[in-house]
């Protein structure tokens, strides 16, 4: 999509790869499904386990329900009814947690013991990346020369995907994560170029709490060239741009590259910018403006 | 746009024409710049004129700046903040007037009075019907074989314009107006086949509260096949449906179509079915779920 009233707001020319209409309302579908399908059937012939609170959780049951097979999803109990009926309709085997890292990381534990299943973790993996990576790719198939592009980054699982792409198929476009002040692993572990947990991270930007992982740590500090935070003030008045102008639902992790540009106005005037929208799964009955 | 969520809970097959996206965020764009255009510019030099509190302030302002004529649009004090905004980065000249039909139509008439101004109607005009009518023309040109079309009916020119183009390209598609059951003006005026103005419209269609125009009546009783209303009820929960699968922002107006499917859903049953989504224009800080 494209915006005439934000190209103008902005001084450059905007181009929106919007996964908040992909299958399951965000980008991790593609992922889920090419993890899901790379595997020869005979290693998911006791299905694919994970823990994901969120978007990875409805992909991964959905990729599973189309290639036929189980799949155990460990979900914290405070998880949003949405997001629970959700894995549910894809026929997902819901195991509930404490709301900790601990508890989910023991509960998939026992849960793999259990069944055999195959871990599918939501972003650390080198083919949930490259399932990222097809974002960019659809993006640049059809706007060739884009002087830069712009994703979120929370477990790192499509910046380093969008990095691997633009290297790939267009080397000179500048690649540019964005972050949420008040949960910056990314920036301080990228300027530091040593990877740093997220302690107690505040954002509202909910999908991207999570710390980058490895395997996507070592992919961006070699092919993404800056990392930029934005504030929660920028995030929302964001969200709330993009939901106005372009007449869609956009979650708040989405709106982090908007908010970047609203804080970097000068560094993007002219040029031309992709961006991608990673989805649109929100809880409209808890959310206000 | 099309929704393999929506086709499986109503069992047929929807292709949506979002006029959501349009310039100015509704479909009311198409009838404003073609009257605006279709004029000759000696009948323009003293700008055109309309009341409205709604997308055709903002549409016909727009058209205005485009033709570089001056408008002036009379709009109730109790318009939204954000369209009288919206009419003022278009360049309209606003006048408030009460919030109640005589002060619209006493101070437009005043205006025109005094500036020589050409009064454009929002939907009793045949430019303005003639405008909306390539809605429908733009659907057909993707869709060509629909058994039916559904559009939302207010004031009645999107509902005439997508008739008249339907009995042209598409003469056995079935044409069908989609009304609030409390604001039934065109329901209850096709059936009894005389215009029925509407009075006191509880419905929070807010843009269909308007009564029928008589040349959009006259069209309508000879190229529409049924009125259908919907309740309260099922426009709210039809928006929210949209609002939550399609991950697009539709104002209320706009659901009617999907309310009139949720009523009819045995009618509709493996049918290919064309909506028209009329518009995107909604103040989010006064809504609430």
């Amino acid at each position: 999509m494209t915006s005439s009233s934000l190209d103008e707001i902005f001084g450059c020319k905007l181009y929106f790869k919007c996964e908040n209409f992909q299958k399951a309302g965000a980008f991790k579908s593609r992922g889920a499904v090419n993890a899901i399908f790379s595997l020869p059937k005979v290693q998911l012939m006791s299905g694919v386990a994970t823990h994901s609170s969120g978007n990875h959780a409805q992909a991964l049951a959905r990729a599973a329900m189309i290639r036929n097979i189980k799949s155990y999803i460990v979900m914290p109990k405070s998880s949003p009814k949405v997001k629970v009926k959700a894995v549910e309709e894809y026929g997902g085997e819901i195991t509930f947690c404490d709301n900790n890292l601990q508890s989910r990381e023991d509960t998939l534990f026992s849960i793999l013991e259990k069944t055999n299943a195959i871990e599918v973790h939501p972003y650390n993996n080198s083919l949930i990346i490259a399932g990222q990576a097809t974002t960019a790719k659809e993006l640049y198939e059809e706007h060739k020369k884009l002087d830069c592009i712009l994703a979120p980054v929370g477990g790192g699982g499509l910046l380093s995907g969008t990095a691997l792409t633009t290297r790939l198929i267009s080397p000179k476009t500048t690649v540019i994560g964005c972050e949420p002040k008040q949960a910056d692993d990314a920036y301080r572990s990228f300027i530091k170029r040593k990877l740093i947990p997220q302690t107690n991270p505040k954002t509202i930007a909910d999908g991207l709490r999570t710390s980058l992982g490895d395997i996507n740590f070592s992919i961006i500090i070699n092919n993404v060239d800056y990392i930029l935070t934005a504030s929660e003030k920028s995030i929302t008045m964001a969200m709330r741009m993009i939901w106005e102008r372009m007449k869609i639902i956009i979650e708040p992790s989405s709106a982090l590259p908007i908010a970047v540009l609203l804080e970097n106005k000068e560094y993007f005037k002219d040029k031309s910018v992709g961006v991608i929208i990673s989805g649109g799964n929100i809880d409209l009955d808890n959310f206000k403006w």
